[in-house]
C-alpha cells in the first residue's frame, strides 16, 4: 500500500519537496526545443529584456517543481493524476545556478461524488529562492482513499 | 520591427498555431526526466489507471503548445514573457501518435499603467485533438506597443 493517500493530505499540510539548483546547459537545451524565444537563449537578449538576464522557460521552472513533487509525494502515494489548476505564476525570473526550494500546502479537499474511493486535493505548489518566489503554481490532485 | 505587436492583439482574434503528432519516443523522454509517474512511463500502468493508457505529462503538453506560440507568434513579436496565467486544464489525456491541433484567442487586453509602451494581453491557448480539448490554458502575455 502507497504511503501517502487521501486521508494523509490534511488542509493546512506542508511539505518540503527539496532543493535543486538550476543548471544551464538543461536550462538552455529546454529552451531550445520549447520556448526558444530569445532571452531564454542568449545571455545579451536576456540583459536587454525586461527580465534582467538570461532566465528560465516559466515551463522549465514548472517541470523542475513537478519532479520534485514526483519525488517526495506522487512516487509512493494513491495519486491518480490531475486536470489542472486555477493559478500558475510565474513571480520572478529563473538564472542559472540558482538554487530553488520546493514546497507545498495542502488547501483543501473533498470526497469525489461521482468516483468512490477517490478524492480531490487542492494543493499550492512554490519555489522560491531565498526569499523570493519564483513560482506559484495551484491545483487539484486526485488521489485514492485508503478504504 | 517585429510584425506581432500589442496593437494587432485585439479581443476575439483567433490565432491557427498548426498541428503537431505527439512522439512517444520524446513524450517518455520528457516523463522519465521530469514526471516519472507510471502511467506516463508504462503502457500496462497506463491501462490499469483512471487514463485509461500510456499518456503524456500535462507539462509536456503545454511545452508542446509553447513551442508552436513561439513558431507562431512570439517569434516575430514584441513579447517581454509572461507572468503566468489563472487557468490551466488537462481536460483529457494526451496518447503516443495523438495528432493535436494548437490555437490561441485574445480575450482582452489594457495598457501597463506603470511601464509605458507596455501592454498586457489576456490570452487562452487551446490544443485539440479532433473534437476533443485536451489542453485550456489562460494566461497573460507582455507585449510591446508599436509607437
Amino acid at each position: 500500500m502507497a504511503t501517502i493517500a487521501y486521508e494523509d493530505l490534511t488542509p493546512g499540510r506542508v511539505v518540503d519537496l527539496g532543493k535543486v539548483e538550476v543548471d544551464r546547459d538543461e536550462m538552455l537545451e529546454f529552451a531550445r526545443r520549447f520556448d526558444p524565444q530569445p532571452f531564454h537563449l542568449d545571455e545579451e537578449a536576456g540583459r536587454n529584456s525586461v527580465l534582467g538576464g538570461l532566465c528560465a522557460s516559466g515551463w522549465y521552472t514548472a517541470s523542475l517543481w513537478m519532479r520534485a513533487y514526483v519525488d517526495h509525494v506522487l512516487a509512493d502515494s494513491t495519486s491518480q493524476g490531475s486536470p489542472g489548476g486555477n493559478e500558475l505564476s510565474w513571480t520572478a525570473p529563473v538564472f542559472p545556478g540558482d538554487v530553488l526550494h520546493f514546497q507545498l500546502e495542502v488547501l483543501s479537499r473533498r470526497l469525489s461524488k461521482s468516483k468512490p474511493g477517490l478524492g480531490l486535493v487542492e494543493i499550492t505548489g512554490t519555489a522560491d529562492r531565498g526569499p523570493d518566489r519564483v513560482l506559484r503554481f495551484t491545483f487539484l490532485g486526485m488521489f485514492g482513499t485508503r478504504a
